[in-house]
């Protein structure tokens, strides 16, 4: 039987073993240290996230039990949250004693490493090749519309792989499922730009959600419809920039991602939450306290610098990231800030109508 | 003052007066003979649909006086059904005295015309053509995210007009507001099969949240983002057999348009009560009753035989708009038909994991 370890026992470290197990591959489910009181309570045989018990082939392991976990695997999945991922790695790359694993990366964002913004994908290749030079790394970025809760109830869902060259074509394993179809690509930095950037972008989907819901029930969709597009065209001049594909973004990384993040998820309630008027950062803390981490808040902090250093104008080529930026961290009052961004667009649209 | 003839006084058509009175053009709003109460009402002080008064500007007009309705206007929108779109010009045809009006078109979808089945631009065009040969024809279509009601409350909607080549760049008049930010294009089928075909797929939506929605609230989202996803490809495909572009269809007519209309509208909710096991031929005929006509309906029976019309292989090049055909004129049962469609394209994947 095959076995795989995978770090992070969250939502979504946990929703991949039920594919896994599908399959008939077992799992070590290693929890960092701040999933601790998850393992617990798997161990007694319930996930707390998920609400339901893990698959059989699940082995839930504590954070001291890295070495342990990855020992005599095949394959390893990365889960935890992009603010731990670089550190995570470098603890997974001191346990492992072997060099061809096959890794997939679920963790979305980008990260700071080496005094640097780069993707995760880019700060673990350099991190691998630094360790065991001269061997092949061989790895794969997740994207797709994956609600975590529904994956594990096995409603159908879709998933898009980015594998790198040394990622063999015939692996001896397969994760797809009945309930799973997963379909592949070549293009990291796009599936990779549009996993992190709907994450953010959801946060605007989300403050405008906030901003009628209250007053105006169900009468926002034109202006969230506007934002929702806008979103997937700002995601795609990313993705470009970083040398990805605009078909990806406009494919299930991208599109079917940013549609799932902007109806439900952290990130969008997140936004909601500032969208009627609660302070940014405090939003913020109050549910990473109550353990839901609404990722897109890093991924816009790291990613406004990170895009710039790609050589790009955040005002000129991104407006309603920009303007998203000035809400969550300039503490610019959310509906003045984005009617400000509709008579921007107005004006570049410099329609003759 | 600048006057505007709209023909068609439902949701749509009396929607489009506010931006126009806002930019202090008078407004003629015809009704056709399905509009004989909403007339009266709007007469009265009050439009039924909008839940509103119309701007001061507005005359709203009974289905006799056409003639009235376009005599001495510059511009003339035309916002009725697309079921009675060919009837509608041919009349507009024979009412008008004078050949240079601006033509805009509201209605969305495909027509049947002269035994054939086209675009409504295609439609129109021919139609003036041989009624006045040799006549620049001065002709728009409009898309974009709008949600009627929201538009007349002033939320702030986009929209996208696309113009042919005879409709000059120095109007003399304009349609944006504050609210209402405007830009064009020259790409009418882009345009067109973008809002015809986010009606069709919006019901294949609306299926999906009505198949899960009773027994798993909020539990669907990553199979509605799948077929949202799929929709997108799909309407992009036949966007350029239709001789549109790409770039059109992933912009406001269309993923701007299908956003709204997958998450509130009449088609999706139309999908929902057959998601939910209504017959899909009943259903559409209940809300026709009560003047809540599923355009989608329409232009999915019409759009299927056009497609065909520009060689396009349904199984192979559309399969989401393939089963959705099934489920809504063949009887398919909703759940095992796109339980059927997830599994073919596991199989079209053709993935190694």
């Amino acid at each position: 039987m095959l076995k795989a370890a995978v770090l992070g026992a969250g939502y979504m470290g946990s929703a991949i073993t039920y594919p896994l197990s599908e399959n008939n591959i077992k799992v070590n489910l290693w929890g960092t240290w701040l999933d601790d009181e998850i393992i617990k309570s798997s161990l007694e045989g319930y996930h707390p996230k998920l609400k339901k018990p893990l698959p059989d082939t699940v082995t839930p392991m504590y954070s001291d039990r890295l070495s342990d976990a990855v020992k005599d695997v095949d394959i390893i999945f990365i889960a935890v949250l992009s603010d731990g991922f670089v550190n995570v790695f470098k603890m997974l790359l001191d346990a492992i004693n072997k060099k061809d694993y096959y890794f997939f990366k679920l963790t979305k964002g980008v990260v700071e490493y080496d005094n640097r913004i780069v993707r995760a994908s880019q700060a673990s290749q350099e991190m691998f090749e630094k360790k065991f030079p001269g061997t092949d790394f061989k790895w794969a970025t997740i994207g797709g519309p994956v609600k975590a809760n529904e994956l594990s109830d096995k409603i159908p869902t879709a998933s898009i792989y980015a594998l790198n060259k040394s990622m063999p074509k015939d692996m001896p394993f397969r994760f797809s499922a009945g309930f799973y179809p997963v379909t592949i690509t070549d293009d990291i930095p796009g599936v990779e730009v549009s996993s992190a950037f709907k994450n953010v972008y959801a946060i605007a989907v989300g403050i405008c959600d906030g901003l009628f819901k209250a007053s105006r029930p169900g009468m926002y969709h034109n202006f969230s419809a506007f934002i929702f597009n806008q979103a997937m065209i700002e995601i795609s001049r990313i993705a470009v920039a970083a040398g990805g594909r605009t078909e990806t973004v406009f494919d299930l990384a991208g599109i079917g991602d940013f549609y799932v993040a902007s109806l439900s998820g952290r990130n969008a309630r997140y936004g909601e939450f500032v969208g009627k008027g609660e302070n940014p950062g405090d939003v913020f803390n109050k549910m990473f306290s109550a353990g839901e981490v609404a990722e897109g808040y890093y991924a816009l902090k790291l990613g406004v610098e990170w895009i710039r250093s790609l050589g790009m104008d955040l005002q000129q080529d991104l407006p309603l990231l920009d303007h998203l930026y000035r809400i969550v961290f300039d503490a610019k009052e959310p509906m003045e800030t984005l009617l400000d961004f509709i008579r921007e667009m107005k004006v570049r649209f410099k329609s003759v109508l």
